[in-house]
């Protein structure tokens, strides 16, 4: 199977009428759960999820932070399924986020959760699943089958789903309408190939490689570690500017690889003095977002689209997701089973 | 210097003295701040924190959860200090955790926590700090100045208020006494130097680490990796199982080191599944806990002091601290100052 063919890259090429899928389809469910918050207003909000839907978890805790003023915790499933620990939800919207809905330590959270009459919300692409059936609302992700084992556009349905959800609860039609120009941003995106070759072959030098990104995109710079880490097995570390001074800094060196995504203001700001520092001590720096005009940090960038900052992180996710593919495929890997299940099946 | 003689071995040894300190100089403030718990029954807790503060705050997440059924989220700073968000805290606890008390973005958190009437409370080891001025509530740590760079002494008190203030705001009388135990402990654990030198000898072929840890010892996990990473240089990646499974299991590989928290049950259950997995794919397993006996999975075991689970994150990071320290040592490393630091300077 040539690259081109492989499954991981279809669905990524699917992500803009996936997106424009759930937007539309799912938006009766997304006003009826943002009613049922408006109404009973709840103090905060805890998110139950694993693996990728689990960045997601971290972006809904910045929407729903910035639009609707919610703490948002995520939620410990050990404490439900190791210590059958009395949580209290008790004035908490409680989400489930996952793909396929059968997550036995999610799908946990969300019956406590209902079981003491809490707003429950499940967003998964299985309404069948068991967490659809624990929950009050459902969104319906309806992005299809997703064959490869990499998550791509159930990420970026689980976030416009987020979005919406945030944008309506908060009753904001401005930001309501910036949500519709969301599946052509990711169309043009997938367009903007730039830098794309370039950074790939940087890929090549890659073992360790820390990933640093903040605001609405410190969920981006999560998922992009964790798409490279699953695909490549390269060791790749997330991190916010301030835990990346407090540790992965001590292993910056010349030529070591550090992955930024710099999407836009306003958190830009504090990303750049991160990447000058790390550029100044000879640490070679891949940006998504920013610019190649001098004296913007970075040794290479990739573009992406402009667009509300708040939505960046749909956009800015896909040149992650294309370098942890490129980065697969140049290590002649097969970018649709990744490292650990080949490695699960040669071990009895 | 000799190794003997460094700041942080110094600091290690005080931590069964500075425990017994805090548990006691500091029960009025700790009693007092519970009792404001017990009247206003907020609904949920926040908590501001860097660093190994931060790790503090995780296990604070376990213990409020498990004790008092509180959702606990971590704050995100950035919607204060970068985004400006008007985060409501509206029947919540706010708890800022910081050895300096002087981190703006956690000051930032209280500060909104204070303004809108919140209890707020900040466990930090500086009384006179910007964070302790803003707090209605100020649990002094005690622990003297902390001179070396890896904070140890001050993780372990922030340790022992939490679980302090978790036992008397859930006035559990029977866990307030299986805390009057833990100096004892921490004094019996400096002891059990049992397996700390061939793991030492093992951290020689480190340079990628997955650190695995769950429930009470989550936190344990992340407080180790950061450990590593400050004194080593070392890539440690800190995940609970199910993360684990998610992507850093794609690097495993004969010989890929893991270090595992496995201190007690009913979290061990779930950790013995992963480490077996984990070597039987030829992993090379250090375990902090579990024991030699066969078929306890692992190459190599650190003892821990048997004692309530609740509290073996007190006594479980000594072994952590200890090998961290080791591991620099044998690489020649200064382990009072990190080599983020030693970085710093030389680059202008």
């Amino acid at each position: 199977m040539s690259p081109a063919e492989s499954l991981v890259r279809a669905e990524i090429a699917e992500q803009p009428a996936a997106v424009e899928r759930v937007l539309a389809d799912a938006s009766g469910a997304i006003a009826r759960a943002a009613a049922e918050i408006r109404r009973r207003e709840p103090r905060y909000a805890v998110i139950a999820a694993r693996g990728s839907s689990d960045n997601a978890a971290r972006y809904a805790q910045h929407v729903l932070g910035r639009l609707c003023g919610l703490p948002v915790a995520l939620a410990t499933p050990s404490l439900h399924t190791v210590y059958d620990a009395a949580l209290r939800y008790t004035d908490g919207v409680v989400l489930g986020i996952s793909q396929s809905g059968a997550s036995p330590d999610v799908v946990a959270v969300l019956e406590a959760a209902r079981a003491q009459g809490c707003i429950t919300i499940a967003i998964t692409n299985d309404a069948g699943s068991p967490m659809a059936a624990t929950a009050t609302h459902v969104i319906d992700l309806q992005a299809g089958i997703e064959a490869s084992v990499a998550a791509t556009k159930t990420y970026t349905t689980s976030l416009a789903a987020v979005a919406a959800l945030a944008a309506a609860a908060a009753a904001d039609a401005s930001r309501r309408r910036e949500l519709t120009g969301v599946p052509d941003a990711l169309a043009r995106q997938l367009e903007r190939t730039e830098g794309i070759a370039a950074a790939v072959e940087a890929t090549s030098a890659w073992q360790l490689l820390a990933v640093v990104g903040r605001g609405a995109n410190y969920a981006t710079a999560f998922e992009a570690a964790l798409k490279i880490k699953e695909l490549t097995g390269v060791a790749a570390e997330p991190a916010s500017p301030a835990d990346f001074l407090h540790g992965p800094v001590a292993m910056l060196d010349r030529g070591f690889p550090v992955l930024a995504v710099l999407a836009a203001e306003p958190a830009g700001a504090a990303m750049r003095d991160v990447l000058a520092a790390a550029q100044s001590r000879g640490a070679d720096v891949t940006v998504i977002g920013g610019s190649n005009r001098s004296p913007e940090p970075g040794n290479r960038h990739l573009g992406v689209e402009p667009g509300p900052e708040w939505l960046s992180p749909l956009t800015a996710v896909i040149p992650a997701q294309l370098l942890a593919v490129g980065a697969a495929e140049r290590r002649g890997l097969d970018a649709d089973r990744p490292l650990g299940l080949q490695k699960v099946t040669r071990t009895v």
